[in-house]
């Protein structure tokens, strides 16, 4: 099965678009979880907390996204534990998105995109997210391990920060440079999309922009987009409506530290962490039924 | 001592601005490192190849460019040995520039700076380049570590590859895009030039557009520039020479192939391949001796 086939497939059972980021932070971490400061604990603290976390959404949501920044804070052994978290998302029903912006040229592309998503990858995600600032030659690599291996991708193409218009925005040619990376998305991705309307390449889109989301999904219409930016920072179900298409497909959101760190909101802290995480999760389902009409 | 002034005294030192590009492919390795296939195998391969180079060109060069996808396909045992590659490389006296190309928002750019540059990185590099898609705000993070540990960045600019122009040459509001990128970088830079004229923030300007290499260098007086392309990308010696100023500063030339693989070269055949690396390094030497006139 396609990346596309087997991510709707887990969107329609589970019935939500929601993806829970996984953003291991040692300060944010439960106090129970927090044993020994050496980077070795410190990464057994981050499998043991993200693991955790994967049984207690893998029967909610079809996705995680791990963020691959706060693995490489600790060394090789971070690097081992993301390893270990991934593969236990996998083996509990989860597609794996890598978070890992990667991006570079030539045989380095092709490096990075079989590190992630080879055949023989030692991480093996099932989808990576990738920066489209080398130029449209730089994409490709990655695409064609992705064809080879039924993997995803998802470029960045609009994201969630204040700064992001510094350059996205900026009009070249009468639009915005965010419009000439849709395009090639586009392109890369009509050579491989399937029966569910969608195929291996996705884009990245925050929630933070509605109208250039909307716009961007006029442009994308076969793009599945990754929606990051709902919850903490501050895009609500309202602002991901347009993402989507009306058989409620087209899009997955990211929330991350308003679910992973339910903990310490007000609201659940007489639960148990794990518990907290399960209502933060429910409690995100909910507010994006509104807006994703399922099957 | 800052990253400009440590990269400044190298330079001065070893009288050339050539940056040797650690890039190990399994398949190009001497076949006397091959040994076993297995990732642990491999890894070891990697880093005893990068050391020994590193042992070669420590007295002749000022710095190494460890490129992290290579190190990143072979998992976490990659990751450890690239730990030991840059642990060697600054044993030994020469800097270490990380590519990793990084670039994330917010805290998730605190993550990665602190992974590669912080006080607390299980890595340390001396510098690490990063991508500027997610906008000027995205830098931020990434300036601030190098400001508090004494650590350098380049941000990429002008790339090396055939596509590099899709973006980066597209022109906004009057100029090519990579020209609104190269005035983030000078503001950046602004904050913290130091007595050698150059700062923590550097930028990646490739060799294989020796127009805009110039038309760069004017706009980023005091910006130090990481120059690839230069060697089996076609980059001629003629071609960076608008990179350096008076003083043959300014500038460091990266070659990763025609370097570390020398021992494929007809020319080089006859030797052992640390010989063949160690030839090959005096070789591109004496070719941007031509062009920048040290000391």
């Amino acid at each position: 099965m396609t990346f596309a086939q087997r991510l709707v497939e887990r969107i329609t059972r589970v019935r939500t678009p929601l993806v829970v980021g996984l953003d291991p932070r040692w300060k944010s971490l439960p106090d129970s979880l927090r044993d020994g400061t050496d980077l070795a604990s410190q990464a057994i603290a981050y499998q043991r907390f993200c693991c955790e976390i994967i049984d207690v959404v893998a029967p909610l949501v079809p996705a995680v996204k791990p963020q691959v920044a706060f693995f490489e804070q600790l060394g090789w052994q971070g690097m081992k534990a993301l390893g270990g978290v991934i593969d236990h998302a996998r083996s509990k029903g989860l597609l794996a998105i890598v978070d890992a912006k990667r991006g570079d040229i030539g045989s380095t592309a092709e490096g990075y995109a079989s590190a992630w998503l080879g055949a023989d990858s030692p991480w093996r995600g099932d989808a990576l997210t990738v920066s489209p600032y080398l130029g449209d030659d730089a994409l490709e690599p990655f695409a064609k391990v992705c064809h080879e291996t039924d993997s995803g991708l998802f470029v960045l193409v609009k994201t969630s920060n204040p700064g992001s218009g510094a350059l996205q925005d900026r009009r070249a040619e009468g639009r915005p440079i965010c419009h000439h990376v849709a395009e090639w998305v586009e392109k890369l991705a009509q050579r491989d999309s399937d029966a569910t309307g969608y195929g291996s390449i996705g884009a990245v889109v925050g929630a933070t922009y509605p109208e250039q989301l909307a716009e961007l999904r006029t442009l994308m219409p076969h793009i599945m987009f990754l929606v990051p930016g709902f919850g903490s920072q501050g895009g609500t179900a309202a602002d991901v409506a347009p993402a989507f298409d009306e058989r409620g497909l087209g899009a997955i959101v990211n929330s991350s530290r308003a679910i992973i760190f339910a903990h310490q909101r007000p609201e659940f802290a007489e639960l148990d962490w794990q518990r907290a995480v399960e209502s933060a999760t429910r409690e995100a389902i909910e507010q994006l039924a509104t807006v994703a009409k399922i099957g």
